[in-house]
């Protein structure tokens, strides 16, 4: 056995205290597998007195978390947030050739590139195993699992918020509003829940499996991102109805040498594995040229899974493995063309909810028709002058562009009375 | 970019070719992936002048394998069987200080323990992800992944042969010797299939699976195993009707200080993901302390993703990570106390098939009863003096000793026409 391996770790809520205690916990195991003793050296949080149900009184405790990063191997990063205290610890890290094992997708999603050459520079590795998909280890699957592979598409269900919320809707019947109110109740839902549930979330980690998979610099601002807050128990119901389920999907997939990436609610086939995953659970495929297609589904989110993940992260350092941030060197990390509506080709959902009067459903395939758009299925809901009615359509497949451009004719309309639903079909 | 890493490789059917053209085609990707350019040096097989699709000038050709150990850093061993070659090669490659992968899982179930000793003692690894599961990374994933936790248990569909005729029964209601056959000519299955439809190949896999989990000594000889040539498409059609799918699965477990591992043919519900991974595809679920639970999924033979994943190991290797063979070192490999029938508690599911004379159900029920065990649901197929009838139960939770014991009883009796169907039902 080597030298112990020591750590020093910033932000002590719930997944900072779970590493804590993992590491107590198992230290035997954990010395073995990672062939030498990793010591808590100091540990840095807002409230010294708040009790966290671990015992801390062996490490030394440092208001600043930058009195820390001497005499460490790594610093754990669980300070949370795209800057501040986050991103200047993790560079003052790198530049004292320090290790970093990060959970922060918001601070890689916006700054890895800039972080991966201060890694390269010092040597040094930041992993952050943590920060996608929780418990599932996507990352060590993209970057090694899947090493031998140009891997051709990586897309799936990467927030458990999201996913839970579409699940309860889907099994009671009850309305967006509703059952994030509960969540939070719960606890699967933060207090302020935007960054899940209009996608942000999933988009910092999709962009960050992106460039993984893809050897590309991360490219968050050329990600178009849709939550789910507008999806209504109707959008849900009709979707059952026509053999899929709703499911908030993360997608980058390679196409003609362009690389096209968004997250948005899809409709996925009943018959896939993924339309299956539910509750707070994520889940993952890979797509390779070599290894055809895998899957990983497990916790999402929550402090035992992230905390497995962050302490697998120091196992490995503590190993002396050691990779670039991205998989491959900053300066191999090319500059993506990404593909846009005119690229994307497939087939959509749209929910159109009008006034029930002669003529509507003409007015509207005769939009689709001069979009050179076929459609696949029509219902059309209920029979009330009095009320307005829903039409629901699936398209056969069609580029984004035609069928936004449609979409907003139809908007447009005087007889349509909100603002239409338009969802695409992942069949994969 | 440091030395190129130097191979030689050993054996060059479907995987060895598939290896080969990976290296090619991909070189400038994986240089980039491994940080180092990956030479292959030399190559051995049997017949020089067979077409294997791929150019082999630029190798050096050795008749004798052995030739090849001087001046590289790995072999890849993909000759195959437990002993004879397979084993002295990577035996001398450890003596020589020379790194090894291989997708043998044979030769490490039998040997793994001695070698793990041996890659110790040189310092080098052996590497094995294609042994398992072919393309899903899961060796990887219970090794590092899941390193921070302690592992409770691992199990899932190990064998992709099984998996298709299983899948090809309950679609088509054929018989399992025809589906065999068919698959036989498909290439799904070998021209001799016994390892695979007796479930020993799984078990190789799941021998190995256990060992990487718990620490422990690998216990093949420890590892009951039951293959699926004996399920008929009648179990198939009670299964579904009592709201389950068979599936060959290998589990290993930790209960009460032991650990309880085999392979057989088990009842999965319906509802479980488990159930619908159908065709040649692998599934694996590792379950751990902090992790919960993951699960894998993804093609488990093949020569894409068995070279994809012997290619990963290549790629680790020249990164310059090492690892024990079964993830702690050798010398702290306990030897595991392995639980048995008594130890094993689950729901099971029995088909008899009897003359259709009065009385016996109640015979059947006595012996349960006398067993203390009860019954969840009872089918009886069919009345008709002239034909024997299928009577069909579930139990509720037994000892597996307990249902064996009823099993032999109701064999013995004179109105029994074949030897009973008892299969384990498996909830997880």
């Amino acid at each position: 056995m080597g030298e112990p391996y020591r750590i020093a770790i910033a932000g002590l809520g719930t997944v900072g205290s779970a590493v804590i205690k993992i590491l107590q916990d198992r230290s035997d195991l954990i010395e073995k597998r990672a062939g030498r003793r990793i010591e808590i050296v100091a540990v840095s949080a807002r409230d010294k007195n708040k009790d966290r149900g671990v015992a801390l009184d062996d490490y030394e405790w440092c208001d600043n978390p930058y009195d820390m990063l001497d005499g460490i191997d790594a610093v754990i990063e669980l300070v949370g947030g795209a800057d501040g205290v986050a991103k200047s610890l993790v560079e003052q890290a790198l530049e004292k050739d320090i290790d970093v094992v990060t959970a922060n997708k918001a601070l890689l999603a916006a700054h890895g590139y800039d972080l991966a050459v201060a890694a390269d520079k010092s040597g040094r590795s930041v992993f952050y195993e943590a920060a996608v998909a929780g418990g599932i280890p996507i990352v060590k699957t993209v970057r090694e699992g899947f090493a031998a592979n140009e891997i051709r598409a990586v897309y799936g269900i990467l927030n458990g918020t999201c996913n839970y919320i579409l699940t309860v809707m889907r099994e009671t019947g009850r309305a967006f509003d509703d059952v994030l109110a509960e969540a939070q109740e719960k606890g699967f839902a933060e207090a302020d829940p935007t960054f899940d549930i209009e996608g942000v979330d999933a988009a910092h980690k999709l962009c960050l499996l992106s460039a993984l998979a893809f050897g590309v610099k991360p490219g968050f601002s050329n990600l178009p991102v849709t939550g789910i807050s507008r999806i209504t128990a109707a959008d849900i119901d009709h979707a059952e109805e026509l053999g899929f389920r709703i499911k908030l999907l993360g997608i980058a997939r390679r196409l003609n040498g362009k690389i096209i990436q968004g997250v948005e609610p899809c409709l996925v086939p009943l018959a896939r594995t993924m339309s299956a995953v539910d509750g707070p659970l994520n889940a993952v495929y890979v797509e390779g040229d070599s290894v055809e297609r895998g899957l990983s589904t497990g916790p999402g989110a929550g402090g035992g899974p992230t905390a497995s993940a962050v302490v697998a992260d120091i196992i490995d350092l503590a190993r002396g493995h050691a990779l670039p941030v991205f998989g491959i060197p900053a300066s191999g990390l090319q500059d993506a063309q990404w593909g846009g509506p005119a690229d994307i080709m497939s087939r959509f959902y749209l929910h159109v909810v009008v006034l029930d009067q002669p003529g509507v459903l003409a007015e509207i395939t005769e939009v689709m028709r001069d979009q050179g758009i076929s459609l696949e299925a029509v219902l059309q809901r209920g029979h009330d002058p009095n009320n307005p009615v829903s039409i629901v359509m699936t398209t056969h497949t069609v580029t984004q562009e035609a069928i936004q451009m449609a979409t907003q004719t139809i908007a447009d309309k005087t007889f349509v009375r909100q603002s239409p639903c338009l969802l695409r079909i992942e069949t994969f």
